[in-house]
């Protein structure tokens, strides 16, 4: 009986194609409600057009319209003056899943995947059946193509080309889909996703369309950011599966060459080294290494000491631009910012910033607002499943000012933007919303917030004196005409002098009070979400404060 | 310039294997660290063994052994008793991603993807360079393979291949994988993972032979569950999309019986009514209709009333087994448990099950234990992430006895198991380790909380009530001597006449408050997590509640 069951049962088995998998698994690529679905689409070729722009060195100019059809049906038009897709790699570009030009190469950028642009138009094709509408030039002829993706067999299906002049030269890409959707407005929508991108991209020059009327982003900066550079895999991140493929397809000729050429930061000494240490003979040809050879070389790598990666693969934001696109977004008083050195995980360079707004018109009774990027794109969903959010939760705010329940964010009038740049953003998932928990990535998120937190810590504490001290002057300043009174009678001093005494006191007080650090006396004040326990501290000692010694310290002191 | 950019970009341009894919996101398969890599690896084998057993309606029988080979290398064998694979498909079972039995079919198993194993193999071999090694026979002769992945090509290499005698006609199949990981006991561990496994699969043997000692799990149960059906797809979840690809691919004649073969729920009237409303032709040939055409016919079938999917594919654990399952496993001293009715979500028949454990061991001062189970398979990792967390924390558990501070889990001896059990789970990801927020399911796991934490709600409520009769008789017994001194001094009365009266009296009000609700006096409790707000209202009310409206009005009270 169990041939004949395990006969059928093997009979059954076939090739599932990538494009019906991500068809059916559309929630892993951002596509699981219609409201998230819209801005799932504007983000994809939002992000493409941005790369393009980058890529080519060209500052951006996009053109964003999303035109309601129905009650759950858009067109959303994406236009940009990039350098345009050649005609003949259109049809794969759009039709077919897991094509793309990134996915091999080490250096940062938005997309990688070859999935975003394409999990867009199998979307749009699954809820409209409507073709993608593309019109493209490299500067050349315009180029207009319909086309769909074939899902059973992940192959792009042209069902119209045509050829048009272009005497202007135009160059860039158009494209425009019809899907269905709902259009909102507010904390996850399609406004605030091309607002924060054009926080982190204020050299592009973004027009937003929508149904409820225009919005320009114009361009703040007329420079685009340095070009990050191609790495080669750093030996220290790379498998040994991995390790074994790359030695069978190498060009070197012999294995040391093999570790010189293919690999980032190892030189010819090292490369004898690690040889040396594997007892392998520094001529042998890599195709020809058995597996227990090449398992004793991978092993000898992790032993020799090499830099790390080279780092200019990476475009940070900067303190400068990170300080200025908070300030302006959210109306903070104050704002620091601090861009880390770069790190690595897994062999893959990686830094972190943190700029930190406080006070203005920040709301101060709820939880600390919370913005994140990666690559410069924005991400708007599943903070809680984000290596940004874990990493905020484990550093005590309290000591810089403000309160926090429990193991969450901190509340009070704080914004804190993080973002995470990389040659490879390690996302939970294909919706690419929120970042691996990597130890090495929490670590330097950590250190990161520390050090701004640190930097706003001097401010809230020196503002929350200020108040404290306004409060105490302006309680006693109410009471010195009826004490005056009272003393005027008891010495038959004049009631003038004793004023004028009163508020040279009040005065004196004053200063004394800004020289010396605040006393330990408590007081309640109006702004119940700043604690005042950590003032007690003198303020160098706040500045020079070790991250492991002092967070032991005040565990159970603030709230 | 443009155009020798957009050259140089388009030239770049080129497939990516979807071998080489998960290869770089192993963290989307849930191998993102050593210690989920080893638990990801026994899970895989474990839920394929199983879903064999269930398809070959064999009780199965599994062996997994876990070996350590060096402190962060270890093997890893699973064996079963079940069906086997033909020989001419192992390569393809075990060596190229995206290829199975069960992507195109609905009806309710484990594994859906053909990823799973496939994943298994593809991280052995990137952390170790090590071949699977499949032993397997389906009754005939035996297979030996050895097997790596072709990762560039997404294809199976063959290393070895051995066919032997089998005497005894065995049938089963044996993995072994060298693989990187750790190993961890604990509340995410493979001897939990197995644990939660066994309590949802009674039927099964499984024995876990693992570092430090051998665990058995015994069969409980001689009977497999009854083999779900295979059904077609309901028309109300079928997108356009693949409406129209059906509607090219189907081998039926005319739209009419198109409709009536290739989907469930479609009789010749409703197929004839939908296409009288969408004005068609019944006789028209499918493969010939224009998309305008497909369009009003897929508009009209949403308007046609049809009946719900059969829900014959779906395999339920069902409230005895979940009761017993959830009692043996927490020690709870009370279980309730509920299965709904089937539900629809996207065409997709689903339905949940909960099951309630209260006090007994379970730990009081601490918030509910979650055991989260999709189609049998638990779930370990990513719980806030899961539409069964929304769900709780949505639900009002002050109302049944237990405090819940904010929007966050219920606290106290309470231990809650969901199972969700579907054609189609949506996972968040292809870890699958949570299930995504529809709002079809979302409300269907509330109205099943809600039905089991009535239930139990009486019984903790009861409990409660009881405790805090006690201890008042407690309070008063003590001060009867005293008391009855006094008394007997005052009236002249003798004191042993007045210890039986007032004992009496006691009695007789213990008698009463029984009959009745217990009044709207507060009383102290011991037990901080138990509120005693809704015990003012009437039993019968209780339990004859609207959701929607008592909802509203426990609001604010409890807690």
């Amino acid at each position: 009986m169990a041939d004949n069951i395990a006969e059928k049962m093997s009979e059954a088995m076939r090739e599932v194609s990538v494009a019906e998998f991500f068809e059916k698994n559309r929630h892993l690529l951002g596509y699981e409600n219609p409201t998230k679905a819209l801005i799932t689409v504007v983000k994809e070729l939002l992000d493409n057009s941005l790369d393009a722009a980058n890529e080519a060195d060209m500052l951006p100019r996009i053109k964003i319209k999303v035109t309601p059809i129905s009650e759950e049906k858009f067109k959303v038009t994406v236009e940009d003056n990039g350098p345009g897709i050649r005609e003949d790699k259109v049809p794969y570009a759009f039709g077919k899943l897991l094509y793309g030009s990134k996915f091999y190469r080490l250096r940062q950028s938005r997309g990688i995947q070859g999935l975003g642009g394409h999990g867009a138009v199998l979307y749009s094709q699954l809820t409209t059946g409507r073709p993608a509408k593309i019109t493209t030039s490299i500067g050349k002829k315009i180029h207009y193509f319909e086309l769909l993706i074939n899902v059973s067999e992940n192959e792009p299906q042209v069902i119209n080309h045509e050829t048009l002049e272009n005497p202007k030269s135009w160059h860039g890409l158009k494209i425009e889909l019809e899907l269905e959707g709902r259009y909102v407005e507010g904390k996850q929508s399609i406004l605030e996703y091309v607002k924060q991108t054009h926080m982190a991209n204020p050299y592009a020059h973004i027009t937003l369309d929508g149904p409820n009327g225009k919005v320009v982003y114009e361009r703040l900066l007329n420079k685009m950011p340095k070009q990050p550079k191609e790495i080669k895999p750093h030996p220290y991140g790379v498998e040994i599966g991995v390790f074994r493929r790359m030695m069978s397809v190498t060009k070197a000729k012999t294995v040391t060459t093999f570790l010189t050429e293919d690999f980032s930061r190892v030189g010819k000494r090292s490369a004898l080294q690690i040889l040396k240490v594997a007892k392998m003979d520094p001529k042998a040809k890599p195709a020809e290494i058995p597996h227990e050879d090449a398992e004793r070389i991978h092993k000898a790598i992790q032993g020799v000491k090499l830099i790390a990666p080279p780092t200019d693969c990476l475009s940070p934001l900067g303190e400068k631009l990170l300080e200025e696109g908070l300030k302006k977004d959210t109306g903070a008083e104050f704002v620091v910012a601090v861009t880390r050195p770069p790190s690595v995980y897994r062999g893959n360079p990686f830094l972190v910033e943190v700029a930190m707004g406080y006070g203005g018109t920040l709301p101060s009774d709820q939880s600390a607002q919370l913005f994140r990027f990666a690559n410069k794109v924005p991400l708007l969903y599943h903070q809680s499943d984000c290596v940004t959010s874990d990493a905020t939760k484990d550093v005590d705010f309290r000591r810089y000012g403000f309160s926090q329940p429990g193991s969450s964010l901190p509340s009070g009038p704080l914004a804190i933007l993080i973002h995470f740049a990389s040659v490879w953003v390690p996302f939970t998932s294909e919706g690419k919303q929120a970042i691996a928990n990597y130890p090495e990535i929490l670590k330097e998120i950590k250190l990161a917030l520390q050090d701004a937190g640190r930097k706003l810590g001097s401010y809230v504490n020196q503002k929350f004196k200020q108040n404290e001290m306004r409060l105490r002057k302006e309680l006693f300043e109410k009471y010195v005409p009826e004490l005056a009174e009272s003393l005027s009678k008891l010495t038959d001093k004049s009631k003038d002098k004793i004023i004028r005494d009163l508020e040279k006191i009040i005065k004196e007080k004053d200063v004394k009070r800004e020289e010396e650090p605040a006393e330990a006396e408590k007081v309640e004040t109006t702004k119940k979400d700043v604690v005042s326990e950590e003032k007690k501290e003198p303020e160098g000692d706040e500045l020079n404060e070790k991250d492991s010694g002092r967070e032991e310290k005040s565990e159970g002191t603030g709230q």
